[in-house]
């Protein structure tokens, strides 16, 4: 069986960044750049006061000094002149420097009575002034290729003047869940039927990581009725297949995939929960569109959709950390450990915070996978490698953090 | 002036939850649940095998007995009859156990030929089988009111049957930003001109929040101008105005909603960046809407958006945690740091991670809060009270990660 670590790289081997678009700029947030965003203007545009005052010229700004007042410049209405000898210029946090001034004397070190200025405190040259170019200049890089757009990236990609943004393309996702005991949330569940909460959970963590979710009808076991979905798939990025667990896992919708040229690249894993998992390709039109198929087990297919659709999507949005999601954290724990076996294990945890800052992971008393409750009430994954030893209460371990991933 | 924690009291204190509305189940990811959620129905919904094997009586499953297979029961197809002594039912994971039987021979266990299972290992009673309402009972609350829905919640509802969520209506949140200088971001910038970079920005940022956001065209420094905006507000929950710094922060902005009956909480408070900050409410319709007057400038809007507008919003969208986003993690300093002043600091700087898995805090050379590309680099602020002393290198600190709220 493989290995997490050598599952994922293989999955994410299989994928390439799709495409740009141009978005108007308040819809970059949260997409990805799909190449370097340059500054088409100095900022500041011009050499700016940064305080309310007066622009002087600093050799005249001594103490005690009278200044005559030329006039004034609000920020946009630059003055129309410049800064004689003995000279000032009101202006503001934002306005315009006007020619032959050198600094500003803030309006708390002024004395102004009619059309003259007592300087109470001498200025340096160059005091109070923001620079033109000081934040950045024409043509220096503002957001990176690959980076996921924030809010201040917005605000910086229009500081320099840009209305759109190239992103890479939103990645599909179609979901396709199978099983004949499956019945839709709010419908009548009829005898020996459960209700599908995975396609829709995995819906929301497919929205989660910034992709658009197709939620395909649920399809019965049945070799036809999988193999049809998959005639369905023209615009999709990745196929997700949930389930087939009636008859062994996956044994039924690799069986549906095989006649749309279905390329299994491995389909075991050595983790817990989750040890199916299937990884391939099926053929749709002239391509090849990736497949992923999860376990029938909601706790199962959240925890593997964790740990390789999110970054897989990652990977197809252009995101250059398309392990971002996963970087673990240092916590200790709260309650002792057995040894492993040798599959990788996820033990959901609550996460306490001590009054020095640190974490406290607690795992649940009881790990099964059907506690779909459970997993949407923990905070954390306690991250177990294969054969990890023993551990006491107070031992450091890794751990992923799920209240901060919108899953 | 106030503090930063007085101050956001005070403005948390002036705001209510907004009333429910109901959404189909996929739209609730990210929102905010206005009730608690009860299960409709039991899960698992019956005695389900945990396993594939064969549903078989504990007191005939001894090693080397013979049992004869009297049907199978694929998960959603229960078996029409029971378990007799002597013999068995195939099943799979998900399969409802058949009446009779009380626990499930892995099928590793199992040697079959024909209609016959060999036991090769005994199975103790009750082994192998998720209890009915093991997970949750018809009635047990599955989503509590208060919470930001994640991928996890959205699964445990549907496993509890609902289709459909009520969550608190998404807070609509005006953004006006004012002054003479501002150009719309690709629009051409005349001289003594800047590109408002704000308006975009919170826009995403309230985005970033679960918010929606209203830009507002921009407003020229003119009372008149300010007071037109506060006439098209009905349906707002918010207005955040941005700037006015021509003639000295909020100046304007106040005598334009003065004659909108504006009623001034504060407009001033002990922090950097960000000092000019105004709190109120003017009166739309019969109702007083809140307002926040936020700095114009960009890096000064931010970080007081991050410590007021964005809890603000929690507290409208019926979140509990409304100080989610602001809870301080601990980091080591990788510079030394000195005595700060009687404002609350907020240096922006960049973070690394050690071997050990703490956090390295490094706050960059130049805090100039005019430098918007910095602010877009930084991963972190470092909080600093009024007065706090002299610090090492080493030393911890408290800080903030902004790359982790799509800000």
């Amino acid at each position: 069986m493989l290995s997490v670590d050598e599952a994922r790289t293989r999955i994410l081997a299989a994928l390439r960044p799709l495409p740009a678009e141009i978005v108007a700029l308040p819809q970059a947030w949260g997409r990805v750049a799909a190449a370097p965003l340059h500054a088409r203007l100095h900022n500041p545009p011009a050499d700016l006061s940064a305080m309310d005052g007066y622009a002087v010229r600093a050799a005249d700004a001594v103490g005690g000094a009278r200044l005559r007042v030329r006039g004034e410049a609000p920020a946009g209405h630059p003055f129309d002149g410049a800064v004689g000898p003995g000279e000032c210029v009101r202006l503001f946090t934002g306005s315009v420097m006007p020619d032959g001034s050198d600094c500003v004397l803030i309006q708390e070190d002024a004395d102004r009575a009619g059309d003259t200025v007592l300087v109470r405190e001498a200025v340096a040259r160059g005091r109070h002034i923001r620079r033109r170019g000081q934040d950045f200049a024409v043509g220096d890089m503002l957001v990176r290729a690959g980076r996921r757009i924030g809010a201040r990236d917005i605000g910086v990609a229009a500081a320099g003047n840009h209305a759109w943004m190239a992103v890479h393309r939103r990645p599909r996702v179609a979901l396709l869940a199978t099983g004949d005991e499956l019945a839709l949330p709010g419908d009548p569940v009829p005898p020996g039927g459960v209700v599908n909460s995975n396609t829709p959970m995995l819906g929301a963590l497919v929205r989660a990581a910034g992709a658009t979710p197709v939620l395909l009808p649920l399809a019965r076991d049945d070799v036809a009725a999988i193999a049809a979905a998959a005639d369905g798939l023209a615009g999709i990025d990745m196929l997700v297949t949930i389930g087939g667990a009636s008859v062994g896992d996956f044994d039924l919708v690799q069986s549906g995939l095989a006649g749309r040229g279905l390329e299994l690249d491995f389909w075991k894993i050595a983790m817990r929960p989750g040890k199916p998992l299937m990884h391939g390709s099926i053929g749709v039109g002239d391509a090849r569109l990736p497949v992923l198929g999860l376990p029938g087990n909601p706790v199962s297919a959240l925890v593997c959709s964790l740990l390789f659709l999110i970054p897989a999507l990652a990977v197809l949005s252009g995101e250059c950390a398309a392990d971002a999601a996963l970087q673990p954290e240092r916590a200790r724990l709260g309650a002792p450990l057995g040894l492993n076996d040798h599959r990788t294990d996820h033990l959901r945890a609550s996460l306490t915070t001590t009054t020095d800052g640190g974490f406290v992971v607690t795992p649940f008393p009881r790990q099964d996978s059907g506690m779909l409750r459970r997993l949407a009430e923990c905070e954390a994954l306690i991250l177990r490698a294969p054969h990890a030893p023993p551990l006491d209460a107070g031992a450091e371990v890794e751990i992923l953090r799920l209240d901060r991933l919108g899953i």
